[in-house]
């Protein structure tokens, strides 16, 4: 089989990133990133073959593309289907795909005003109307799964959903966006995972800032 | 087995209704469909019991909740794996998920300007800046996947991959947003389809007009 080869923006800002990497890394999967220059953008001619959108991630299977997070995750959960990547409880599974879902569909007013930013101090912000019903639904979403799954993660052992809301952990500490000390306690299983530690160091070792996402 | 119930929106405008809706009558899964109140809105507590989220689509099979469109269609498909909702070939079916993921996620400009309005007689308007964006990625991949796979639909046979843009092919022929011949081909047919005509007729059939999406 050829390797699998996950192409991915910095570690310290790219959310979008961190899902299928932190999946893959958590599951035991072989494979190997490739940051990608800052001046990637969308419909630049120079990166088609890169990715087809113009976008990362992108996971290289051979000449396979992949694209999207989650689709990634899919498409590595169907190579290894004994990783244990979703559930297997059907219900679990299906409750992880829906909640996954959600996430890669929404929560627009939460990732707008709270960017992805793995070396900030935490620190609350002012917030901008709709964060707080993100964020209100995102507790909901994580207290009904851990006390019907019982944790420690999502759905029993770590899978797809922790990763997809990998990204929503760091906001959650950064910005201290939650008191519940539930939720609070499955954050810090998440931050002391060993795929959260290795993608917390290759982020704090990168040199570069962004303003717009400094917040 | 229990048997899968579909609550959905309304059909003329309920764009996200329409995708779990079509994929399940393509694929000839038996279900039936509950259209749910005007007023269901996110967070009523009247309708927890009916959609976690307070939204819909969502299907019920016996106790379990599935929703948003894509994970009520994943669903489905593990329930029934020969019914052809993915594609068979692992490239082909990476690429559905690819783009049924950027459909699921993005495509902002394009949703807010054009609502899904399946009685509206063809008719241009005025086009707010980023939905021609939308539009020629939307044409880039249609071209891409009709050519790679042969069509008659996107991946070859019918598959989740036109349910999810199926509510697209209503915005381009009603706004007539695409004039390429080989796409407006792809749009007859997936309008000719026996799941189309009916989900179709019941539209027509609906008394309710929702003025903030007559465009």
């Amino acid at each position: 089989m050829p390797d699998l080869v996950l192409y991915i923006g910095n570690k310290n800002y790219s959310s979008w990133s961190l899902r299928p990497w932190i999946a893959m890394e958590a599951a035991g999967i072989p494979f190997s990133d490739r940051v990608i220059p800052f001046d990637f953008a969308a419909g630049n001619p120079a990166y088609k073959e890169l990715s087809p959108t113009g976008r990362v991630p992108v996971l290289h299977h051979g000449k396979v593309r992949v694209w999207e997070s989650l689709a990634i995750i899919e498409y590595v959960a169907e190579l290894y289907p004994d990783a244990g990547i979703w559930p297997q409880d059907r219900e679990a599974r299906a409750q992880a795909r829906s909640v996954s879902m959600e996430m890669l569909a929404g929560f627009q007013a939460l990732r707008n005003a709270c960017p992805m930013n793995i070396r900030r101090p935490p620190r609350a912000i002012d917030l901008p109307d709709g964060v707080m019903d993100d964020v209100a639904r995102i507790e909901a979403t994580w207290r009904d799964a851990l006390q019907r799954w019982g944790g420690p993660f999502l759905f029993g052992p770590f899978s797809a959903a922790d990763a997809m809301y990998a990204p929503v952990v760091n906001r959650f500490h950064a910005y201290r966006l939650t008191t519940d000390h539930s939720l609070l306690a499955y954050m810090d299983r998440i931050m002391a995972h060993p795929a959260w530690k290795k993608w917390e160091a290759a982020a704090l070792a990168e040199p570069w800032t962004v303003p717009e996402d400094e917040a």
